[in-house]
């Protein structure tokens, strides 16, 4: 339904699998995008990673004149369209205008999705059912639990267009990624370089937080300065080795 | 731009020029619609009367890759596009998410609204050049002034598709109605018949409170009961016999 | 319904008509009550001043088992109890628990009230047909409007209780007092000496603003100091004289 | 205290208990109740479920010369009161208006509660001593964490009552029923048919999980489709008679 | 006690007294700057203009063993010194975290503030004696009005020292401007360029909104196009000879 | 760089690790103190206690003209000057005015300043990297988690002032106490004392929770009246006697 143009290679989604949402987070502020960090969610399963495209969902506020059912059409409403839609390595993302008075999503159709073999949910709104989310295999990131159908509150209406969820913009075929912090968005066309640069920055830290645990101070550490390059390069080329099989 | 199949006449139109946005919420309850009145907005001209269909506006949050700009193309902005649409009976209702960090709209813009003859806006956003707003003769509701350009936080989207506004739907189409208490959604289907049982409660309402200033009991008059219906009829009658030219 | 046991003299009252809810707050921060001014809300009439006794009426949330009629029974509602219920002197004060998605009160009821002869409202929730109560000869006190029913929020079901308004406690028989900043509440047995202390503490900010307009340090002055105390002394009686008939 | 007219027999509340609060909203729902959750609040003992009947406390603000001590007076105290009067299969339900900045109950109070025999406590305020709340067995389902005394921001004024918890009503008497997800009313009235409903519910939802699980679209099966309604009856005979024993 | 290595000459100064804080943040955007405006606070006087630079004062919370007075000590109070020590054309901003709960200033010190010819004050808190303030020839502006002294919620600790104010940063020297929109905060060193671009900018808006007044598009017209620059250039040469004195 | 006149004993230091949040705000309020809880945080280590001295670090908004860089500048930021500054026993407090839309420290900084030996940190802001917190062998206090840099949000200014977290005051060298419930500020003149008044009243508290899982009523008990005040005393010279040493 979306066209996307931009490919989010093999190599690129095993590179964002592996770094922190914070370490993105910088890699897309060194590109000028501030607010790319959804703030407010919490993960269902802090132990999976979250790496797939945006196909986005949006809701409205419901009438009672137009959406107040209890048995959903699944052949008109556009929430199950979409659930039917969704295909691996998506990741299904919610406008729900960030509501706490009703669910946007609940278990039975979350169970769908991940057989469908989607990448993830992410739902500026709450989900029912929230208990269960615990069992189905699927990063899901969420702003609190509650009870209620979503059609009392939440009418859908569009599937792939551009969103807001969570005060951030959200494109069809964006590239979400989620840990245990939380979930960001990365516009698609910059997807591999900041994927690239987050990998690099990551040795860098992680050199800096070992000599911070070994008493180092954090004066030409972090950021790293020239006088303590040659040092990294050294521990870089020592790292290498001993990650090298056999 | 809409399908708009069903039309609002300008008798119905001239009848919610007259009742007030109080009496609406009741008939439209009566009808099983809870959530009509667009709660948190103040009108920049509480002297002028909204009655209109919506023109929706749809904006998503800004994002530096895309639309940070401070000089507006008006051939692509969509924005733009909208204020050189409306025409005449369009009230422009823009989905602005609640938000309070910057404008949705400004003077200019407004005054071109004003110009093209639209019936007014509605946003549930700030306006910029907010005093300016006071000396167009356009009926607009707004939530807070913020001088800042809508650039910084709202990127427009689409025209003409269902939107939230203040937390109440709002689809093309729709009859808005204001008046210096605020503004309600209608949807068109009932506009007629909302309008004609408006003003048949207005009346009731016009006598029960002359009734209460001459020092009567709300007992049986407010809701009118049986005891006090001939009263009522003769009041009417004796009314309509004043109100009538020569 | 109450048992008053503290009688609000007629000359306390008049002294609490004349001074500012800013001066009462200092005085019962004096006997230390901290928290007795209603915050966040506005009146209908900044014109009129408030001076009476409290008289509760408490609602708690609405659920469709119950209450969510159009038509009020008049004689079980008791709401409308309430308005019925209240003489001279008594301010209704509605506990609405901060709603702000419907009315807590329209005009009709507030009308039936002030021709009761009732001191006024006090209401941290919405009022209905807002624009007509600047013609309710009635000081009313409300947090925004909104056109909606109470019905759909609000189910009334006591009477003088004590409640929580706007975060402040208020007992039956306590004393509001408003002005155009807002309205506080003082517990009835501190009324008199309260009154008392504000006049006098009135006085002395006179003798202040005075000598700061003519371009006096409030060093001294404002607390006032006991090198200005002659000085004032000397104020007071020339004020005492000039306002003394001829 | 109460009258309870209405009874809550074991089997209904043994149905109660295996259902979720997911299933029981959409029965109210049917019913035409919308606003049954509480939300915001998080369980103490998620392992734990809640079913029992309300026991309303109502708490106001608190004001210096009424309320203000550090140590309680049990005989006077409303909340002592509340404490001492709770009994088997009650859930002590305190209107604590949604206050953050005080506890509305700690660990001493809750360990009696539980050897009361009571059957929880719903807040909607805060808990101290809450890391306590562990190791009593008792569900109990509040706001969030505070230290400070209930004292500095409640004062308790009555015992069963009608009340607002949450944003919810609740009359005493009502049936609260709490899962993991967190805790819900339900009206005397409606108990019996909402869980018998809620059962039968749950069987379906059963077996579309089960379906979904094994790669089934939700088409025709959530919710059940009239071509799938044969299978599903065979599916609930053959699960009946694998449930019983021997 | 500032250092203000850069001065406001009276041309700049009387060049923001005269473009509105809306083409203001559209000049400090050009250069970068997004968050200059403060949002949420309302004019004491909208008939009068803002403009000076910051005289910070620097609130924190209150507690009871340091500053709970009802009278002030004026030599020691900061609050105090503050007021006693602003001059002409310095604006008091107080940083009093957006607190709701109490005042931040009265009348009295207001009416000191201006008889010291400071050019106005910005608070992110409350006033007290807030109807007052209409008869004060100063510029205040402020979120909400509550009549209970500061301490109860303050403790001024600080002049001259950056703080924040309703979000936005406030360095002692920033150029303040208000108008009946709000305020915003102009870095000292870009107050000069700023004031020059907002002139011209008027200019072209100016023009540009006579032409939409008349009936144009704002097509090529908002933003100017480069295929109306000539006219707008005559438009100039006729303004400015028209604005010359005889 | 504070001056520190009032030391923390160990003994003292000893006590207050082992009593709860709760029982010392109790001690507080006797004191007159009534807010010293920091409402709205969470530990990262609930199993870790907090004691130590307050070394405060002020954070204003981020303007682009002052301080919008990705790599700091270590001998100039001043968060980075604090990070190294803090010594054994310092409790880093961070005045990040509760902003939520981005970090305030993340887990690099917050391993230096566990390893230079301090007793803690405590945020009324949000913590980046957050789930690698949980590695950290230091008690630390937050609001939320948000992956992006501070610098996007916060340009620190201060060390060692007064100021305000989470609402509460916290001067230079307070003494700062968490539990798994959340944290609290105790003045420093009044640490020891607080501390002996709350191991007094833990073991009271001890004594009443023994009685109430054995069944008794509170009555008498909770708070301890003078009837069972001998049966405490045995029971305290049992308890002292069964932890003495063989």
């Amino acid at each position: 339904m979306t066209s996307r143009p931009i490919e989010l290679s093999p190599e690129t989604a095993e590179t964002l699998r592996r770094v922190s949402t914070a370490t993105l987070t910088s890699q897309l502020l060194r590109r000028g995008l501030r607010s790319t960090f959804i703030r407010g969610l919490v993960p269902t399963r802090p132990d999976l990673r979250l790496v797939g495209r945006a196909f986005t969902l949006r809701y409205v506020p419901a009438r009672e004149d137009l959406a107040f059912q209890v048995d959903f059409d699944n052949e008109a409403n556009v929430q199950r369209l979409a659930v039917e839609s969704v295909g691996p390595g998506d990741v299904l993302v919610i406008d729900a205008r960030g509501e706490l008075g009703a669910a946007s999503l609940g278990d039975i159709l979350a169970t769908r999705i991940a057989r469908r073999g989607a990448a993830g949910v992410v739902t500026d709104g709450c989900l029912r059912d929230s208990p269960g989310f615990a069992a189905i295999d699927l990063p899901v990131y969420y702003r609190a639990p509650h009870a209620s159908l979503s059609s009392i509150a939440h009418h859908p209406v569009d599937l792939n267009v551009p969103i807001g969820c969570g005060g951030v913009l959200v494109l069809p075929g964006d590239v979400l990624v989620g840990d245990a912090e939380g979930v960001l968005v990365i516009p698609a066309h910059l997807a591999e370089e900041v994927a690239r640069g987050a990998a690099e920055q990551e040795l860098v830290e992680e050199f800096a937080i070992e000599r911070v645990r070994e008493g180092a101070s954090i004066l030409g550490l972090y950021p790293l300065g020239e006088e303590r390059r040659a040092e990294y390069e050294a521990w870089l080329i020592d790292r290498e080795r001993l990650s090298r099989p056999g």
